[in-house]
């Protein structure tokens, strides 16, 4: 018998009874933890498999590890080779679980910026009725997404069904053209697509690349009546500089669910940037049941594969960071 | 020279230019105004058209009316023949103005009730980071859309486009099968279809059949995990009865961007109820240009048809209501 540490805090029921009936197929075990602290010392060396994110440092604990599977779509913590038992550790994550619950969440700030919500919630706090205030439609907008992976490529799908008149992937590379997006450039393009962006969408792995990539300068090439949502990591954003541009009249709006540092403290001056919408690292959230069967499912996928020894499919690249 | 009197509020000098191209072309002369007071008394007698939402008052003093054509699509205040000069006044609306303004409102409060926005904006405000608490997705629900016209189709496309399970249409009479819907089905079926509603949005015009369907009875042939949106007309709703559930935990949310009275009084205990979220009649807010530029538009097309003697298009029939 070969063994698997689940440390997943979303699973219910029947998706245990998915994971186990998937795991005995193989002859895999499957033990359950919430935290490091609760596997038994003398467990430690049986388990090939992880599933769910382990703290990092904790992970250099199991000896005989093989495959670290984390339940996320983010892996910037994971990437650092020092973490690992030895350097044959397969990485993979869970992107693929998180496209419809993370671009439901940018179509909710999009719309509560470009519509102005704010006034309305706080009238309606006083029981008042206020009167209308000019809004925007994303129909017709040309809207720029950083990042086509799953969640990009899942916003662009659901922005270009809403009528947007421009939806344009940038990434890392050039890659084959993708019909969810009008044109897809690189990161090099970036600063000629953006004085026509209306709205600039962040869905980007933490990577070298990435880190600072809505720079001073790339704020600063927007239109005025631009919007800026960040779903990826919070190191894309230069924060001082965009709550500068917010305060400054520069910038119509941003909508932040991840930032530097999560927690946002107290007294961090973001709280306090007018049209800025800050939402705590929550696009993702595991509690829709759809993006909890399919990170199951996707485990499940690769798990099949790793017990024939075929190569898993949602490998990360630890030197690439995603 | 025959002349049109115009008192739509929302127009840019492109819009007029537009208008008084389109005029011209058939020996219209036009006038723009205001409010009615505004309209000499010597000139009253030579408009044979208004368009723009007189108050339904005034519209008798105008003795040689011959077509009216609202700006809105709502076209409830004109259907009292008493108010007309003579019963050959032709009642136009503008319907299909509205699709994607309204649309795109009904989707901004879905995602805000089923995401439970409410508990992290008041955290922001009090520079918190909230827990996650558990949300739904559009992705995958069961939706019930009352009303199938311009507004009703536009909000079936957009929630088929981003994943509805099923969306079921509902109107007074049956009509042939459309593709923004799964289903259409009419008023007299509605009992059988609530209880598999994850979602009922209102997009209806007021009228005997419309009034008070959403009534203490139906609404608890919801499931209490449904969400109820109306941005049709709030006459459709038992609001007591609403808040009731609201209170009661018998239904999960609801959003009023329409109620009785408008505005609504400051002491009304709607402005209290619990995952209530209303807003002031702006969903079909006339700063979106696009819903501005369609409203002249329809008008310069069916003012073609009326120069040359020919049915209109956006005809209003006083009788059914819309």
């Amino acid at each position: 018998m070969k063994y698997i540490a689940v440390f997943c805090r979303f699973l219910t029921d029947e998706h245990r009874r998915t994971l186990e009936a998937a795991a005995s197929r193989w002859d895999y075990a499957v033990d359950y933890y919430t935290h490091f602290d609760q596997v038994p010392a003398e467990k430690l060396p049986l388990y090939e498999i992880i599933y769910g994110n382990l703290s990092p440092r904790r992970v250099r604990e199991f000896p005989s590890l093989r495959w670290l599977c984390l339940d996320s779509a983010g892996a910037d913590k994971y990437v650092d080779e020092s973490i690992y038992p030895n350097p044959d550790v397969v990485l993979t994550n869970s992107s693929g679980a998180y496209g419809v619950t993370i671009s439901e969440h940018v179509l909710m700030v999009m719309l509560m910026l470009l519509r102005h919500i704010s006034p309305y919630l706080e009238a309606a706090a006083a029981h008042r009725w206020h009167p209308a205030v000019p809004i925007r439609s994303i129909y017709g907008s040309r809207i720029t997404v950083l990042g086509t992976g799953d969640i990009g490529t899942a916003v662009a799908q659901r922005v270009k069904a809403l009528g947007a008149r421009q939806v344009t992937g940038v990434r890392r590379r050039q890659q084959p053209a993708d019909p969810a997006f009008d044109r897809i450039v690189t990161y090099r393009e970036l600063a000629e697509i953006l004085p026509d962006t209306d709205i600039l969408i962040s869905a980007m792995p933490h990577t070298p690349d990435t880190a600072g990539i809505i720079s001073r300068e790339n704020i600063a090439l927007l239109p005025p009546h631009a919007l800026i949502v960040n779903v990826g990591r919070g190191t894309a954003v230069d924060q001082e500089a965009l709550a500068e541009a917010l305060r400054g009249g520069k910038l119509a709006g941003a909508a932040l669910d991840v930032m530097v540092p999560e927690p946002l403290p107290v007294d961090d001056p973001l709280w306090t940037t007018p049209n800025l919408l800050l939402t705590p690292h929550i696009s993702g959230n595991m509690s829709l049941p759809y993006t909890c069967d399919i990170d199951v499912e996707l485990f499940c996928e690769d798990l099949a594969r790793f017990a024939q020894g075929q190569p898993l499919r949602q490998v990360v690249n630890r030197n690439l960071g995603y």
